[in-house]
């Protein structure tokens, strides 16, 4: 018998899960429409069927636990609380139900957490102890590792770097409050950065071509790599502010590595560079040279699921 | 043989040093003078001479450890790095000599962790297991403990909150960079807000009456327990500063309690209650009410040297 885990990514739109080995080797793969569940339990009869159909006609394999990753997630308590994206209101004890259904063990955690156990255990953080994930996506999330150990904190809710105050008084937040890192350093906060150059500056740009409702990242990562001008700016002041907020989580923990991951990530040496640039400039004296700025070691396609499988199997070990 | 173990604070100008049981009560005490030794070596001859001297006579007494507070140091190391207010210059390799001159195991770090160490072992947080210590004096320093141990990071540096940005562009700061919490929150930085208050406001103040280079926090915070509204205007600014430093570090760990240490937090409400309503007003949704602001359970007279002693307790434990 071969031991695997499932690891479950539940976002508002899309649930992907899939059976992991303890390589990190994703053996196969499911997908739910989280939006066709508006109750709980519809939801996790739903998913239990899923995982029970990977497993069926493969008896070598034995299912040891299930990792999850979902927004609003609170590792110590196995809930999801207060969601706005998710139509299951109020405090959802997802673990309880899904170890009920699916009679395994069960871990909870938000999704940047869940990305920077992937780190740990099948990624680029095999051999560190501390170190910092930031999930750079619509938003920005982020999974600290201290001496080992993922970061929970009393509340079970730790390591919201996203909402940090960087510019206090500044932007608006989701969050209902101004100046959060998110808002600046972020797919959404580029798309709102180019739009304030393109308002704040003279160059041409295929980016004034698009209404502001049709703006997004990827159009603006795709101008920047052309060399539009406006565009570049757009990175380089988001580079910053990734940048900025790194110095910043770089005061409290004194990581060795800071990972980025997600969408904004895969620019590449558009984000990569200023940032380390940023870095060299503005990182506190005693922290100069210490830290390595690097893409995740996690593919950007699965790497979800891996790394709730990895919550899980961190447990389990 | 009662088991005792020594605290050593170093200080720029002052070393203190007290042997300590294991209840936290100090048994005795002496100090130096730092700046009366210019080479290490003398310096540690005289502390080994100073603690020998208090340890004379008291046969019951058995010296297990000792611990060191200094700037600068290096857990990991057990070294003085660079410290701008020392003589000795480099890297100090204090822990090994101070070991070798007394033949006990010796700790080493910084006088903020130092101090949340006493606070983890004789003070308000003796059942917590995620909490912040701010040091408010001339300086802002921090101790962070996560699950039930202090964060010294990949570098052994970790914990320097002092040197956030949370004002781009902002004050200059000692490190030389601008806008970092400590030039804010302090009471270097309230000396600077009274100051600024001072040219932006019109009231009458009896801090009109000091020469710039005669304002001292003492002065400032003693007027405005008089009522003035110049100061006490600098107060809440100063503790708005605090409370931001707070929110933000609040999404790092997601503490269970916040202690306030050093000469600031003794002006008592004039710095919790502002502090308070400002974490009220905004700190991030998944936080609210669930971190308290806590005065330092430990005494100020002599925190420093329980701290230390409270560090090297916890290695031998």
């Amino acid at each position: 018998m071969k031991k695997v885990v499932a690891g479950v990514d539940i976002g508002g739109t899309n649930t992907v899960y899939g059976l992991v080995d303890t390589t990190g080797k994703v053996l196969a793969e499911g997908h739910l429409k989280t939006t066709d569940y508006p109750e709980i339990k519809g939801f996790v009869k739903a998913l239990g069927a899923g995982v029970k159909k990977l497993l069926a006609g493969k008896k070598d394999l034995e299912l040891t636990g299930i990792g999850i990753g979902a927004p609003d997630a609170n590792y110590h308590r196995g809930t999801i609380e207060h969601a706005p994206n998710l139509a299951w209101k109020g405090i959802v004890p997802l673990g309880e139900l899904v170890k009920k259904e699916l009679k395994v063990p069960v871990a909870v955690t938000n999704d940047a957490n869940a990305a920077a156990m992937g780190e740990m255990v099948f990624g680029g953080a095999k051999n560190m102890k501390d170190f910092i994930v930031l999930t750079l996506g619509t938003g920005l999330g982020s999974g600290i590792v201290v001496d080992g150990k993922l970061v929970y904190g009393h509340t079970g809710f730790a390591g919201e770097v996203g909402h940090l105050t960087v510019v206090p008084g500044g932007r608006e937040c989701g969050c209902g409050r101004k100046g959060c890192l998110e808002a600046y350093a972020s797919a959404s906060g580029l798309v709102k950065t180019a739009s304030l150059m393109i308002s704040e500056m003279r160059d041409n740009s295929p980016l004034r071509d698009l209404p502001p409702s049709k703006l997004t990242s990827k159009a603006i990562a795709e101008a920047a790599a052309k060399g539009d001008p406006v565009a570049l700016k757009a990175m380089q002041y988001t580079a910053e502010m990734i940048g900025l907020g790194i110095i910043n989580s770089i005061v409290y923990t004194s990581p060795e590595a800071i990972f980025l991951f997600g969408g904004l990530a895969q620019a590449g040496d558009l984000i990569f560079k200023p940032v380390k640039e940023y870095l060299k400039k503005h990182n506190y004296i005693l922290f100069r040279n210490t830290v390595k700025i690097l893409p995740s070691g996690i593919p950007e396609s699965n790497g979800a699921v891996m790394g709730a499988a990895a919550l899980i199997l961190n447990e389990l070990k």
